[in-house]
This record gives C-alpha cells, structure tokens and sequence, in this order.
C-alpha cells in the first residue's frame, strides 16, 4: 500500500486534514525548530513551547530547573544539559497545538534533516509536514524544508499531493545554495534588519544533530529507540 | 512608491490579507475561470457563479434568458451570446465571496493572461492573485496561473511576497509544457479519470480570449474601457 507524503503549507490549512491519520513533522525553520533540535541534541531534558512571554515568565517562579529561552536565543543559551527549557515562539507553538491529535508529532529543522528522515522512513506510516508559516501565511523557508524531506522520501513509493510535489520542486530551486535562495524572502529580511543572519547560518546548516524531538504531553523530549 | 504583488494559495488564507487594499485576482483554472474567460469573451452578457447545483436551478424559473452552465460544460455551451450564464462553481465561488470587498476583482485564466496583465499594469495598486484551489486546500494549477501572472508583472517594480516567489520559481519550471508538468497533480488525475483531459488541454490554452471578466454586484460582466 502506498502512503501519502502531504505538505501543509499553513497551521491554517490543518484543520483540512485529519492528524490522527498521520505522523505530523512540525517545521518553523527560523527560528523555533531549529533550537529545538539543538536543545535536544545537546541533552535539555525537555523543551515546553508557549506562545506568549507572559506564560513562558510563569514558568519561571515554578523553580530553578526552569530556564527560559526566548526563541532567538536558542542556540547560544549555554548549560541547559538535564534542565527543562521553556521556549517562547508563536509560530510553532500554535502549528503543534493544532497537531496534537496526530499519531505523533516529531520536529525537522535543517539541523537533523537525514537523521528525521532516516527515521520517517522506518515507519509505515503517512506523514504530514506542517509549515508553521508566518502568522498562518505561507513562507518559503518552511515550504522549503518540506521539500527537502520530500526529496529523500520520494522514492520510498509515497503519494504526494500537490503541496508537496510544490515544495519539492522549489527545494530542487534552492538546495545548492539554501541562504542565497531565501534571501530574496520576506521573513529573511525582516530577519536581517534585527541583526540576526547569523541565526539564519546556524538554522540553514543540515544535520548538525541527529536526536528527533518529539512531543509528549505538554513537552518536546528526545525520540527513544523504543519509540521507534 | 512599490506596489505589492502577492498570492493567496488558499481562499482559507484570504482572511489574512485587507481585501480592501487590493486589486483581487480570481483564479480557478480547472475550470470555473477559464469558462468565465471563455464565456464573456464570446458574448455572454453576465456569468453568475453559484456554489450549489440548486441554486443554479432557482435560477432557471427566472425565466429564458438564463442559460445553466455546469463548470464543467462550460466549454461547450452554445448559444450563450447576450443571455446571462448561471454557472456552477463551488471553489471559484468561494474564493469570490470572500474576496467581494476588494476595489475590484477580476477573473483570470490563462486563456486572457497576457490582456489580464496589461490591463493590471495600467493600474496603480496593489494585487492579491487568488488561487481558488481545491475544497480550501492548495493546487498547483491555480499557483502556477499566479506565477504567470507574477512573471509578466515582476520586472514593474512590484514587492513579491513569498507565495508570489514560489508561484512564479515553479512557473519558471512549468512554463515550457504546463500540461506535461501539471500531470503529475492530483487534480489533473481527478479530472483524467472523469474523461475530461480535453477540457484540461482547453483550460491551458494561453491568450486566447482578450476580455477581463469583473464582479460587479452578483455578477461577472465585461470589463469596459471606461473601468481602465
């Protein structure tokens, strides 16, 4: 039997599949998944995504084991080894909120690229990919991932709709050089005017880690080999 | 001051732009737009889109010179110059609706691209291309038609948004044979299995009609010099 390879290209297009159908990969490149991977890999003990600030702050007075980490300061937060992070990004907070119901929800980011995909084709499964997008818009360094995923998967006999043949042939566009290709998007602008392109080097660099975050409860922990 | 070029993937996304702003695009190729485009091109005095096939029945005790349309005989309805058309459109419905507080929509299709943006040059505003899509969910048939579009209108100094960079980057590798890139869509194999890939080869067929079919109160009408 063939399984389905679908791209959604916005948190809200989710509600146009039925999650419970698939293993859900969530993808916020810039920057949420991105330092989520490296968090797991670099032995957080788990990292709890929240939208607002505010309920990232109340996280705080729960006690010492707690550090928050804004989501541009994901990849340079030192000592977070055996701690639980609490990670402020609203992107990707709202895109896994409405993948809840999946059979599981797993994070890609260019960081563990071969290692996520290694695994997704281990399972038997259809696979969503979920661009959490720019405030539930389309973007293309999402869409591009996607289609990088899609590129390693496609010839494992997946059907892929039309999203997905999309962001793959875009992914084909820009792979040789992912950063000159984002360059001309709005999200890596708006990016470069806070002074950050460093942060979108470190998001653009494929399979620094290899550990897949995947969501339990309320948390993101590391994917065990039982759990494959 | 540059005017902004951007594409709707979805008639789900169109609450995330100010329709208002805009100068809306209503694109549908398979196939309500192409029969729109085709239809007032040869005569047809108003086209009516409605969503149910009930609706379109109502219409028919109005009296004689309403003339039914199913979307997908719109081809090949004879007759039609001077009647007012009922046609049938769940999608392209949709996508009107929605977009009904914009200074204007039109409708385009390739059949009247390169008029359609002429006439969009002449015009000092900002776009929103509306990709009507499938039951709220991208296509590639729509993106590609707003790729064109992006394609004639790019080097006029418009800013692209995201989804205009992609539409355009996968009509670069489309345009040389649309027909033979588009075989690979879901949609195209939905339609080939109905036995309308002629309908398909019509629908691609590029220039072939010069009117601009605008929404003016329920209807699509002509749109005359003087609306320049």
């Amino acid at each position: 039997m063939t399984n389905d390879l679908n791209v959604c290209l916005s948190p809200a297009l989710i509600p146009l599949f039925k999650v419970e159908d698939y293993i859900v990969v969530i993808i916020d490149i810039f920057r949420a998944t991105s330092s989520i991977c490296y968090g797991i890999d670099n032995g957080a003990e788990a990292i709890i995504p929240v939208s607002q600030v505010e309920e990232c702050a109340a996280y705080a007075e729960k006690g010492l084991d707690y550090l928050l980490a804004a989501e541009r300061d994901g990849k340079v937060v030192e000592g977070f080894a055996g701690k639980t992070i609490v990670l402020t990004t609203t992107n990707g907070t709202h895109a896994l909120h409405l993948s809840r119901g999946a059979k599981k929800v797993v994070i890609g980011s260019f960081l563990n690229l071969t290692s996520l995909c290694n695994w997704l084709n281990s399972q038997n499964e259809n696979f969503l990919l979920v661009c959490a997008g720019w405030k539930n818009n389309f973007n293309l360094e999402d869409t591009l991932f996607a289609g990088a995923v899609a590129d390693q998967l496609k010839h494992s006999n997946f059907k892929l709709d039309d999203a997905a043949i999309a962001a793959n042939d875009l992914y084909q566009i820009g792979k040789y050089d992912i950063n000159a290709y984002l360059k001309k998007t709005s999200h890596s602008e708006r990016l470069k005017k806070l002074g950050i392109e460093k942060d979108i080097e470190f998001c653009l660099q494929v399979d620094l880690t290899t550990a897949i975050p995947v969501l339990d409860g309320e948390q993101l922990v590391r994917l065990s080999c039982s759990s494959k």
